[in-house]
């Protein structure tokens, strides 16, 4: 039987195809951790993640396990990934996993940020972690529209995969909008997203505050179930997987 | 009579050679905005800093100046140097100046930030804006040993320059040391600083605040007036000139 790990990645996206690993290229988060996984292992490992981050996209919490033979402490396994991973890529922590321990199957809810910068000029130091967005936004309108997605609904019209078969109906549990100095932060909590969901969102709320939609519309959207009527999609560069939850233990091994 | 203009810059200096135009090399910051300032204005323009920062040094509020013939609006003026400089280079304010305002001549104080990314794990957000340095610091020593810096001095022992001919003499008004999060910030203003001074005095900080040396070690370091006393100089990424001030408007053009 083979041993289990559950480790935190916190990784800035910037220069990478995203997580997934996909076809040729090892430009991807989940290739550059295998490849340290397989030097430190000796063997071939597959490490499943919470899900797919895309191109550009960060997490500061990211969840991932991966099996090998042999038994191996986990601070160990943590300063070897730190050791050889790119600075852009940091293991903050690992633990041992139940056996059946899966980082993608067993997530009961995922919570996403959106930054937006608002201020006038660009903020130099966010521009990687940042949608840069001048115009002015009226947060109260945009805390009207999020209310309608909160609840179980189809998110159809907020997924970028049109030929998605299997059901795209998904509970988002809360939304909360903030500013904090410059910045506005768009967090979101639900059971599960669809492809570039919270991008979507994203770029419809911002229609909202900007007054180019009203709050009410957002109603309108989610019943059409077509992705043609909802906004644009949000760069990449704002998005943060902040943290993914599991049921009881949250995938530690069971005493 | 040329026209006066002041401009506050915002950069992150990861990819420089820092701000001051050096021989051949165009890398850098000065050599950046004084290409894009000749481009609009078609005439050959030296814009003067409050003071260099080193290469990898950053800056919220960097206070530059520059002379041209023509008289021209300074919201175009800003809008033009966002349009053509690089996007890790901002405008954030540009006012017409006194033609007597000179940004280093004139400015009577500037603050700068130190940042150590204090957690265990480096944070990859922030490793090009502070110094990770995960030993636990005791901010009350260290906050004791800074008790010994402000005030007028002869900091020669916390001067890259060796064979500086002028006077080492400044006056440090603030240091302010206080945890963020993961973070410790140290904000230090004083009237003037050396070359490298904040960097050494951060290093010198550190090496109280992991018990190596004493709070009270800075008064001898001080009294020796010799680099090789004081502690190693901090990286330059933690560094940023926070803001310049000046006497009387701020240089803003007298009525």
């Amino acid at each position: 039987m083979k041993h289990n790990y559950k480790i935190v990645f916190r990784y800035d996206g910037s220069r990478y195809d995203g997580w997934q690993k996909q076809g040729n290229t090892s430009n991807t988060i989940q290739g550059r951790i295998e490849a340290v996984l397989e030097k430190m292992t000796g063997e071939p490992v597959e490490i499943a993640g919470s899900g797919r981050t895309d191109a550009g996209v960060h997490a500061y919490g990211q969840v991932a396990n991966f099996h090998m033979t042999r038994e191996m402490d986990t601070d160990t396994i943590k300063q070897y990934l730190n050791e050889y991973l790119p600075q852009d890529i940091r293991a903050v922590s690992a633990e041992k996993a139940d056996p059946r321990f899966h980082s993608r199957l067993n997530a009961v809810s995922k919570e996403y940020l959106y930054v937006i910068d608002n201020g006038e000029t660009a903020d130099p130091f966010r521009r990687r972690y940042a949608y840069h967005h001048p115009e002015p936004l009226n947060l109260n309108r945009m805390r009207r529209a999020a209310e309608y997605l909160i609840g179980e609904h189809d998110f159809k019209s907020f997924c970028s995969n049109k030929k998605m078969k299997k059901s795209s109906v998904r509970t988002i549990y809360e939304i909360d909008i903030d500013r904090k100095d410059a910045e506005i932060h768009i967090r979101i909590r639900g059971n599960g997203f669809l492809y570039n969901m919270v991008r979507i969102i994203a770029g419809t709320l911002i229609e909202v505050g900007k007054g180019q939609r009203e709050p009410s519309d957002m109603k309108k959207i989610i019943g059409m179930k077509d992705r043609a009527y909802a906004g644009p999609m949000a760069p990449a560069q704002g998005l943060f997987l902040v943290k993914v939850d599991y049921e009881n233990q949250e995938g530690r091994e069971s005493e």
